[in-house]
């Protein structure tokens, strides 16, 4: 069994390679909810929808989240009735939001709910939300606290970050599904995916029965670097490492996991960076990480599988 | 100003009428909302919607519900997730849903709701809810207590009806903006749409603050005619009426009414029930009730409003 974590676009990008090549019952995605928020009255958690979207092939090609072939019918009618519109739910994304929220408010979990949306809509491989606690991300800006949703589309990451913390994170512990396959012999190795280190991949770890289950972790722990020459694939990961004092690059993001993972994969274009990175105590794969086909995504996810297995064997034999 | 109470399609058809033919300051529409209910975790408000979607020239012509052009990909997308899908939400129709159920949960009224989402739409005159409190019609069947929608749109009145309730009615009170107009030296008529006595005009009649100030009137109260030739000109009415151990027809419409209203508009093809109905002490205007085209529905307005005109002249020269 692989674990994968993972926010939205990039994340889902590997994670639908990993399907591709893993059996259902050899992988679980664990999926950020720190962007999770209620807007419309509706409980919306745009990460968890895009994974789900992307591993049913049936994301938008164009747009990485959201359905494919989408109509924005209700957002249109909204409008017209003086409604916020600044969050674009698609009519058909709407339904998925307009169940989870029934089904929250009728007591089911949100681990429950995406198991068997996910199923309805021809997923075959396990989807995780991080907790069924709520955690909300807050990103502290030089214009205020903002929540995540608030600073990430509203404002287009616009204001200047000061800090981010992760609200709830303290209280919540992942589903029970999680804990039992975290402490399973099956476990092989935990692979993070190419997603933001900041947003996206700091609150899963910041979930205590989660982080402190990792770290004990004997399978090793492979992370898939974000940044590319400098710049994030996608989103706003190398501003914010910037805002945050760091410098934007592929290092920065393997001492940012420095301690927590056995492995690093960089792109092909960074090779530079290998050796500054296995002075971390990191080993170091280079390969192309920039996913554009669907074939790119598997080719990543195999070159990734097999750099966890080495990294295994290189650990059992103590190195 | 005239007051109109209505129901869903026959009563906005004639509140349509009502509006082509007098001045926005002129008619205000009081609409039933016992037919409403929560479904999906929005607050629906079926009459409330057909009305305000009419009077905006935006209601479907061919269902006389919803609106026109209407796309139904969230109806679909929620089949596909396994969701309720009997009673039916277009995307455009929900997103008037989705923003009052937000607005109801912020702690604005109904009524206030209502009047904004109305002048958003495009419509003039005044459309306001029987009450803003909770009032829900129950129908007692042979099959259990059912709600008011559940009988209707997903059991299509098929269980033999024995009585119905309206729960939550006596501790209702009319809107404060409707009080005003009752209590106005303005209101000049109040006129009963060709709606459903029992499970559309009833419903307002049963909120006692409503019923006592329309009984203490001194304007003429006239109701036309929902029942032609002995059948509903749609919906329901005239099962209802056999179930109830009565007889389909207008004349029994004006009995149900009787010692309430003053005067009884019957279609043409009923005009030999002119003599009884006029027996009951009501005034009778026998013309074309069913509403085909715009022109029939002004035309059945003007012949309304000149009907209770005359009653007024001969009740004020004591008849």
């Amino acid at each position: 069994m692989i674990v994968a974590l993972a926010g939205g676009v990039g994340g889902a990008k590997l994670a639908s390679g990993l399907a591709e090549v893993l059996p259902p019952e050899e992988l679980a995605v664990v999926v950020n909810t720190g962007d999770d928020f209620s807007h419309l009255g509706l409980r919306i958690s745009p990460d968890l929808d895009t994974m789900m979207y992307t591993l049913a092939g049936l994301a938008s090609r164009e747009l990485g989240w959201g359905i494919e072939g989408e109509s924005w019918n209700f957002m249109r009618a909204l409008e017209r009735l003086g409604g916020e519109t600044w969050f674009r739910l698609g009519d058909q994304d709407l339904a998925t939001n307009v169940e989870r929220t029934r089904r929250l408010a009728a007591g089911e979990t949100l681990s429950a709910i995406t198991a068997d949306l996910s199923r309805r809509l021809g997923v075959r491989h396990l989807i995780i939300p991080m907790t069924d606690h709520p955690v909300r991300t807050i990103v502290v800006t030089d214009e205020g606290a903002l929540g995540f949703q608030e600073y990430f589309v509203r404002r287009r990451c616009r204001p200047r970050l000061l800090a981010i913390e992760y609200a709830g994170a303290a209280e919540a512990s992942p589903p029970g599904e999680l804990t039992k396959i975290l402490e399973s012999r099956q476990f092989e190795a935990l692979i993070i995916c190419p997603s933001n280190p900041y947003l996206s991949i700091a609150p899963i770890l910041a979930v205590p029965g989660l982080r402190s289950r990792l770290q004990a972790l004997k399978a090793p722990k492979i992370a898939v670097t974000p940044i590319v020459a400098g710049r994030a694939v996608k989103g706003p990961a190398a501003k914010i490492m910037r805002e945050l004092g760091r410098e934007s690059s592929a290092l920065e993001v393997a001492r940012h996991y420095g301690g927590f993972v056995d492995g690093f994969v960089l792109d092909a274009q960074d090779r530079q960076l290998k050796a500054p990175i296995e002075a971390l105590g990191q080993k170091v794969l280079a390969v192309n990480t920039v996913m554009e086909s669907s074939a790119d995504r598997a080719a990543l996810a195999r070159a990734t599988l097999q750099f966890a297995a080495e990294t295994a064997l290189l650990r059992s034999s103590g190195r």
